[in-house]
């Protein structure tokens, strides 16, 4: 296969584990006698600093143009410090997202049995996870009418959904149900929340479509309760754009690090992948980030195109590495392996 | 002293746990020698199924006229199941905080050493927390315009604060970081919402009127990580109302039950007192639930009213519950013990 993939390393530590992606599309590349042409783009802070936008329009011409993008992480504290700045990082992904249409952001969460003593959590609780995350995610409070009235001094954000944007992540999250134990839980706040009654009232309709699966409701800040205490009870979680933001971060904790878990971005016509995890400033250059989110997105990224025996042989060389040992500190305080290192070992071991 | 004090049992296990704060009430009452006089009123399910709505003129009344609201647990699964319905109970309390401008929510959320062998998480992470959440209570995303277009079925909520709110919740929380470890982080999503720019910028300036206390600020998603990773590091929590109920829940997993946390609802005229934890419907009548969040909430309202021993007392005979494992089911699984027990134990220890 031949696939032109678009890389938006971003800022912090998102160059250095997109690379170690790369390095391993490289290694599937060989292996299974495919070609991936790679075109690299700025975003967020770089892309501020070099061109005075967090999305260049050149950035947005190259995603377009691509079957598929591998973005690596977005933010800078010198932003988050001023809440009088007119541009951001984060802009440049949140337009990216809308201008292609990503609406459903898909989030695994898995506890690795090799890595489930790194866990904060009790190991019972934890031990069985396997759910999955769809969080719509070019909609609701992200994306409606904001405002600042200079004179009352009064901010507003406006969180908007209709019955279409629910309705085609709805399929999707059913669809996916279907394959894995048949139960979708949305999460919501429809005790007060009016979006989050029409949310349920679509999901109650699409329902009927799929009388095999099982349907339930949990309130959002249950949800948050439920995800520490018992997540073996989920199966695909399905959620809107803030409140999935907050639980899939949460879910990371389940894995032992959120230096693991990998994303996809879908749409109609496009799809990103990109790490859950954050850019992390701090880690940068010190080769102590974590690749294997970025790298198990890649995975994602193969098996978005069907590709599931190398998605397989990506996965595999991953466990490989929890098996060996050969994981960055977050995940073993005492490990001597960074982020190249790991990168490398899992490229190697994917055959 | 003497005080009215409306009673809101309200639904589920609600009315039982609130039976227990006022033995307790009532032992403080003789042991201390004050007056408390209790007025019973209708909310929630039950005010909707003999009143038709979920709160009364009467109660509202009620609670108008008293010196403190001891308010128990709302919400029943016939009205969550139905999204087109015109009626439900949490809409009692909505507009019962509204009405008496309850617009801080206080929510302590402690590890109690004789408990820590119950939380699920680690225990060296956990065994230091000792932080508060101020919450906001009556505005944000709780409170604005919902509509629902029947025609393109598009739903909206609007999430919108002044400075005047942001203001008046940020003065309590920097006062009562003064009298702790000095230190507020507020929770937002900065990186995407206006409102969250403006607590930003109302903190940063009102920050300058309290030198002696570190500000910090935290994206909700690393937020949410963080309570469970590394909950020592916060002191006072300041945050919108839906990030509070979210990280407030979250953070009830760290007590080892959100059978245990208890909260203050307060304002310039008014002040309520109720546990975090929701109606739990499937354990009513049961004489299962643990009755601590209200035991501890009825301690809050001691406190309030500079009842400072009283108050002790009340934690001293709750914390001697704990040491002698007078606790309920949620607590220790093999526990015979029940609501009234408990109840009776802590009111009868109070001294
Ligand atoms: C960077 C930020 C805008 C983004 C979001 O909130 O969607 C991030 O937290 C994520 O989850 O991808
Ligand atoms: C019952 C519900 C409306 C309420 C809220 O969301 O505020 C509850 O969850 C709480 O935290 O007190």
């Amino acid at each position: 296969m031949r696939l032109d993939i678009a890389v938006l390393g971003g800022d912090g530590i998102g160059p250095e584990v997109v690379a170690q992606s790369l390095k391993c599309l490289r290694s599937v590349e060989e292996t299974f006698g495919h070609t991936f042409r790679f075109k690299k783009a700025l975003i967020g802070a770089e892309a501020i600093d070099k061109k005075g936008t967090p999305l260049p329009d050149e950035t947005l011409k190259i995603c377009k143009n691509s079957d598929a993008i591998l973005f690596g992480a977005i933010g800078m504290p010198k932003f988050d410090g001023n809440p009088n700045a007119k541009v951001w990082p984060e802009q440049g992904l949140l337009k990216l997202r809308k201008e292609l249409d990503l609406f459903a952001n898909i989030r695994p969460v898995k506890v690795f049995p090799a890595l489930i003593k790194q866990s904060p959590l009790n190991k019972k609780l934890i031990k069985d996870t396997d759910l999955v995350i769809y969080r719509e995610l070019s909609g609701g409070i992200y994306y409606g009418n904001k405002s600042i009235d200079s004179g009352t001094n009064v901010a507003t954000d406006t969180c908007s959904y209709s019955e279409e944007e629910i309705s085609r992540i709805t399929h999707l999250a059913f669809k996916a149900a279907k394959n894995r134990r048949k139960k979708v839980t949305l999460v919501d706040k429809a005790n007060v929340l009016e979006t989050s009654r029409l949310w349920r009232r679509v999901l109650n309709s699409i329902a009927q479509s799929y009388p095999e699966i099982e349907l339930e409701t949990l309130f959002i800040d249950n949800a948050a309760v439920q995800m520490i205490l018992n997540p073996s009870q989920f199966d695909v979680i399905l959620t809107d754009n803030m409140f999935g933001d907050i639980l899939s971060d949460q879910g990371s904790v389940l894995a032992g690090s959120i230096g693991l878990l990998p994303s996809a971005s879908v749409g109609t016509e496009h799809a990103m992948f990109e790490p859950i995890h954050g850019s992390y400033p701090d880690a940068k250059d010190k080769n102590i980030a974590n690749p294997v989110a970025a790298i198990l997105s890649a995975g994602m990224l193969l098996q978005h195109f069907k590709l599931n025996e190398e998605a397989d042989a990506l996965v595999a060389a991953v466990l490989k590495s929890f098996s060996k040992k050969i994981v960055t500190p977050d995940i073993m305080g005492s490990s001597k392996y960074g982020t190249n290192y790991v990168g490398d070992f899992i490229a190697d071991n994917i055959m």
